[in-house]
């Protein structure tokens, strides 16, 4: 009942070792993985069903950018997930810093149904490119906490199991990817709103393909 | 789609054979679980409340549309979730192909209520058969998912539990009933949308009630 | 990994043993701690926040049908909750029958936003009785599923832990008391709509802290 | 609230002492986590994207009262869920008390979008004291429960861990920090709604990162 599995991990803790740690992995987990979830399928409720008096295909061909828009950002939070699995698989305590990190990120991942949302709305409007700078500018923001795990995982190597240690610093930079990528998205999105949405939509399926990015990179080393 | 590589489990691993698989099984599904879950639940906000100005039994008749398409999604949903699960209970080991497989099948999944809000609102209009349709090409795409599952799994029998392994090509070809019923349904709902609906209704019914539905034939084989 | 508890239960299995299962309990908890959790945090989305132009304390009190609805309904899914969880401890074994009776019950709770949001519309109104039936008569068949449960685990007491087995006809009889006083509370609902809706939450308030209530009564009685 | 009887675990119980306790902590753990993250993650859709004619900044920098209620109210959230899991986690044993106990909180949480909403809709308009007053006692009753929790435990200090029973009375008043601020709040909410809304703020990041807040004191005593 009160046996959470750090402990099962055999080397001497370090300072932040279980005992001071506020927060077990497992119920991290099923709260992330609570908030992915509900984030990703709630999405599905921004795009507008076809009005009873409108012809469907129709409407729904109007509604392509919303649809778009939905099927980048279930990728997106989709390796999000994936990239908070893999993280934390390498985790052997969690200690107070890596909580506020995971709630701060889970703030963010939460927020993405909003600028899918304005996207899907404006992507055809006078405001195109506002709203994919908003877009682009808040997947930044979600993938940028990655980073910061692993920047923070890095300074504090008890943290993680032995086997993870000397892949953190790969897998610090390996993160950059993210934020980085969705910034140039944000960049061009003045030029190209659809292009920023084009570019989002490239960089997701690089990570759920790619062979050397960072989903395939940062793999379970030790269980 | 995404080729898997050396690293993935071969037959020779022992117990720590999971050491190249990007996510643990249980973390899976308990994503999963949270999709399928949030999505079934969600259904019912597609369902509009009598207005304050309506009567309530006129107004529920009136939708009865759109409570018979969330009966009938409810019911899809929960049939692919206990396929999901039947079919992760003969699996050992994860791969990054089946991981892809379980994302697109998700995004599906979480898109179905915006067909079943559609099919509810056009059904006794004027666009009836553009949205029956429409619902019924989106339940063959979701029900679709679970023969690339299988077919994965016959090409990779090193990933299921060696139990599992001589019923696979038989749940491969049980797997196709879903999607070419469906396809049935998409088929006729031109001349009769109504029609159509009820044999995604019967089909459900028989995933749920069938003595040799694939529900009932891909168990458990081994626990 | 495959290892999913029943077969802890030192008996000789049945006709219905857990080799022949489709779903493992761990599982079948998780998707349905995920319906009742979603339907319960949903009916909140029902109750209309006071608009911009309206006064706060002025709209919350125009709003209290719907506040009363949502406070007896979450407390009709929380019950129903502890009501499964109890009796799904008692169990050793999900057969097919289990299995369809928790889907049919699931469907059932998460449609309770839609009867709560029609009798939060309608309890002030000119439709009141009729918003008042409807929703008793869904709180009577959301408990009914407990008495089809406690039913079918009484011809089949194999499915039970050994410990549970005399138990089983008195939950069957307890459970009775759900619908059988929820049916009485849409029996007097076009008398009393208020009344019905009163009915209702002393019924729910006594199995929250009733001594002989089903919640007392059918507790764990092997762990 | 519902006297526990003799059936409650008392001390002598051994490692089955669960026997009388009619919910076991994981599945009370997984139904709360379900309430926590969803509640949480509903937030957002009480923020209304930009409508497709309004330009995307002004829209968004329109809507700031409603961003920043989102982010106090999914922090607080978050705080709740630390509360919470650090609670239980020096519990053996769940008694009916505090299944009760956790059945209102957990409808507490899932209320607060209400009050977000409401917030967010009238902090810039001519009923924002009775917004801020309304969300602040909102808050102050979410966190008035963990002060009801320790209270019980206190008085039951079987139901705790050995190790947990020294420091919860500690627990007990450093737990009402959250009430009492959150009461304070209402109290200048007549005064400066957005002094209150800054005040809850300010609260809830002490919460966050404050050394010796209950977050911090409260910690998993044995593991």
């Amino acid at each position: 009942m009160a046996d959470d599995g750090p402990d099962e991990a055999g080397e001497p803790e370090g300072p932040d070792g279980a005992a001071g740690q506020p927060v077990t992995p497992d119920r991290l987990r099923a709260f992330s993985d609570g908030v992915f979830a509900i984030a990703a399928t709630l999405l599905i409720l921004e795009v507008k069903a076809p009005a009873a008096d409108e012809r469907v295909w129709h409407a729904l061909r109007h509604e392509w950018p919303a649809l778009a828009a939905y099927a980048v950002t279930f990728l997106v939070i989709g390796i999000a997930w994936i990239h908070h699995h893999n993280l934390f698989h390498q985790v052997r305590t969690v200690d107070r810093g890596m909580l506020l990190l995971n709630l701060g990120m889970l703030a963010t991942i939460s927020f993405l149904p909003l600028p899918t949302a304005t996207l899907g709305g404006h992507l055809r409007g006078g405001d195109a490119s506002a709203a994919a700078v908003f877009y682009s500018v808040s997947m930044a923001a979600a993938s940028a906490w990655f980073t910061l795990f692993w920047h923070h995982l890095c300074r504090r190597p008890q943290l993680m199991l032995p086997a993870a240690r000397e892949g953190a610093s790969r897998a610090r930079r390996n993160s950059l990817l993210g934020p980085v990528g969705y910034a140039a998205a944000a960049l061009i999105a003045p030029l190209t709103p659809e292009g920023s949405l084009a570019l989002s939509a490239a960089l997701v399926v690089y990570f759920v393909v790619g062979r050397r990015a960072p989903a395939t990179r940062t793999r379970v080393l030790a269980e």
